[in-house]
């Protein structure tokens, strides 16, 4: 699952608000042990005031999907981390986020994110194949 | 944004809980007006009684995202929709939907999906370009 996990470039990320919607985002990130880390881009957002990190302010609990999808469903795969999401303003931690994120996308590197990041702390990974 | 929903074959579900555990999910899927209908197949999952089958009783609100990737970061997109859902477990409706579905996807046609149906009105529409 790690395997699938860090082979892949996008997942899904999906957050709750207060209210109990559910809002659910594309998400460009790394795994680093029992962390998973993704920031929010400078450029196309108009501001870092975003639904995502609304809802983990109110509400901690994300669920992150990675998955494969293509015309033969018996190699369909699935991987998913439910886990506790904090967002990390700046400091070393979020510099370390984004040094582990600029090495990992070419395209983070000009410009390299504002931040701020979010770390997940991950609680529990499952998987699901079908094959 | 039809367009780019109408293309593509496979969808990202959030749900959420009572709890507001939000919960993700990949999903095959057919637009028809204003739902999205989207079914439980039989095959690979050992029961009907799936946490997104769960969330939807508890909490009827939901986000479903279609969205691309690829290395040029200027031609990432992405649409979501944000709605109300509801199990359609048989009769016309649910038919009607695993026609519709069966129509889209061969892989659907041998074996047709057990069901339940799940019929998503969809509230809002929002969506995003890189370029």
């Amino acid at each position: 699952m790690r395997r699938h996990i860090a082979a892949a470039k996008v997942a899904h990320l999906a957050t709750a608000g207060r209210d109990g919607r559910p809002h659910v985002v594309p998400i460009c990130f790394v795994l680093e042990g029992d962390v998973l880390y993704f920031a929010v881009d400078a450029k196309p957002k108009r501001t870092a005031n975003l639904k995502r990190l609304r809802n983990i302010a109110a509400n901690p609990a994300v669920s992150v999907l990675v998955d494969h999808y293509e015309e033969d469903w018996d190699k369909l795969w699935w991987v998913r981390i439910d886990g506790t999401a904090r967002v990390v303003a700046s400091g070393a931690q979020a510099e370390h986020a984004l040094d582990l994120l600029s090495a990992r996308y070419p395209q983070y590197r000009r410009p390299r994110p504002g931040g701020p990041v979010v770390a997940v702390s991950i609680e529990r990974m499952s998987g699901w194949s079908g094959s």
